[in-house]
């Protein structure tokens, strides 16, 4: 009895671990820490990572978790690169040329100063080879890389005078980072960086003559066309898009169909990000030209465009010199673009200019 | 011994009942049948099927299996809306506005004259409403309806004469479908509609003195630019987005996680399809200018343009005389349009403008 007790016994257990086994198969659930640039409830961008995570955790039923500490809790906003790359966080969501003073190379996967607008560049992307270049780059990092959302073409800044021609930009401070604050000083301005927090003050105080943000979508909460009253158009950053990165143990930790929710997640966020940008643009600029009716959207002349195109392509010049990777990188955009705005002039270019009356 | 051996025999039953169900909860698998009004292998529109069929089996881990019957299949084009609707198929791969002649308010959401872009509309249907409207249209039908793919600017078509002023279009006959046919016809054009298969000879014999079809991504295999030397910008379908179905109790027999990753696998393969339609026409355009040089690209003259808006404006005043629904769409867009219009001109059109020397 006690024998044919045991038995019963076993036979339960057996049956027990069998259950858990199959559940803990179906039913483990991944848990991935991501850190993004950004503060708490900074909209559009966050909202990217918000609605991955999301779509993410909804697809998965529970088994793919993802967390977001932005950067009141990591501290790190310029971090992002670092703390993935080591493992202290699985993922990230930031800009990929926020690297270029530790990998040059990583500059071109964001938006280059006379580039591809939004959908040419997801073309060269996902159809004409800048993925994988972008996985040659970052997997030398142990990193994945993913577009990570476009904020669609950024606004050349607020100019508190106009600029009429290359001496009206002789020595002007101007808040303008990167490759094109590079640019501006080529043609003789005086790039300089500020902390978000200060840049109204700044500008207010004429500490700065001018600054560039991105656009309506996330210029307008700043307040800057209170106090400057020309909006210049964009040249230097046509198609700007942030990204997502993994790192590679904890993606290879992930079971194929996790893998490809993952992907495909985040692969939508970046393109809904790119829409709600668009569609915050459109928002916040109605708002702007209501309330401020007198502010001027301007391009720079000609004789300007034509001097920072030509500082451009000089200091490509000298990046391709120093790296034949960059150099492969220029020259796949390059040709890209080509046959993309051949298409996009006779395309969205050429209906846009037939349909607008002014 | 006996009643001993039948209790271990049930506890073992009851242990393998337990585990089917487990298991069936987990792995069972739901089976779509999804038919598109494409022929087999169409490139691009036929891709966006199955790529939303890839992306939904790999997130599912296969359960969730979608089969794609093409028209050589099911014999009907244009006849997805109905076998759909009535549960012969639980999906379908189209375009709303082929549904016009049975339910006219279907005509806005595929693309309209004079009409908002691409990521003006993926705006309007994400961010401004368009979603909304399109469910309410659509449930009446027993029906769920979400965007599949957008062939980007479609182009005006390709012509054997110059258009120079609106004689030029009396009694031209023009393969030119649907609404924007209508609008031709308010001008003092002849539209026909001939099927794809004759519209070669067609044009080749002068039965016809003109046509439009998509753009270069479709274009050139059909092989128009080879007797056609004008090809004509866009104006009557800045963006033609291709449309999902779901049968609604098709949709509702799916578990959340599975409906999650439906709409996600057709919201990406949609947005996929917008960047391959634009990296096709690149390509395709690329290849006609190389071998046809003297194709001539033109934008019909301020004259003629007119005449068209006039035209489509009175078309669509006379669809809203007939349906609330409609004039409400028609708000909603025209409301929508006229922000984003604003923001796409200060952005993308005043970037490629500045950037263009010719």
């Amino acid at each position: 009895m006690v024998f044919l007790f045991a038995k019963r016994m076993a036979v339960a257990i057996v049956c027990a671990v069998a259950l858990i086994n199959s559940a803990v198969a179906a039913e483990k659930v991944y848990r991935l820490k991501l850190a993004e640039t950004w503060p708490s409830n900074f909209p559009i961008f966050g909202d990217a990572t918000k609605n991955m995570a999301a779509m993410a955790a909804k697809m998965s039923n529970g088994r793919l978790k993802i967390t977001i500490d932005s950067k009141n809790k990591h501290k790190a906003a310029l971090g992002i690169f670092d703390m993935v790359r080591s493992g202290q966080y699985d993922m990230g969501h930031s800009a990929s040329y926020y690297w270029k003073g530790k990998v040059p190379e990583t500059l071109y996967f964001t938006s280059m100063p006379f580039g591809m607008t939004a959908p040419e560049q997801y073309g060269w992307f996902y159809q004409g080879g800048g993925m994988e270049l972008m996985d040659r780059l970052y997997s030398k990092y142990n990193m994945l890389s993913f577009p990570g959302g476009n904020t669609g073409n950024q606004m050349g800044g607020w100019f508190k005078k106009e600029i009429n021609s290359i001496a009206d930009l002789q020595g002007l401070k101007m808040r303008i980072p990167g490759f094109a604050g590079e640019i501006f000083a080529k043609v003789g301005a005086k790039p300089t960086n500020i902390p978000p927090g200060e840049l109204y003050t700044a500008l207010e105080r004429n500490t700065i003559d001018a600054l560039e943000w991105v656009g309506p979508s996330l210029d307008l909460r700043m307040g800057f066309h209170k106090i400057a009253p020309y909006y210049y158009t964009g040249w230097h950053e046509p198609a700007t898009e942030l990204q997502f990165l993994v790192n590679k143990k904890s993606w290879n930790k992930l079971p194929a169909d996790l893998q490809e929710i993952l992907r495909v997640a985040m692969r939508t966020a970046a393109y809904d990000m790119y829409i709600h940008s668009y569609h915050a643009s459109s928002e916040n600029w109605a708002q702007i030209e209501k309330d401020y009716p007198n502010i001027k959207v301007k391009t720079f002349p000609k004789s300007v465009m034509s001097a920072m195109k030509k500082a451009n392509a000089q200091l490509l010049v000298e990046a391709a010199a120093k790296s034949p990777f960059a150099k492969e990188v220029q020259d796949s955009q390059a040709a890209y673009m080509k046959k993309a705005r051949a298409w996009t002039n006779i395309s969205d270019k050429a209906y846009l200019n037939s349909v607008t009356s002014k």
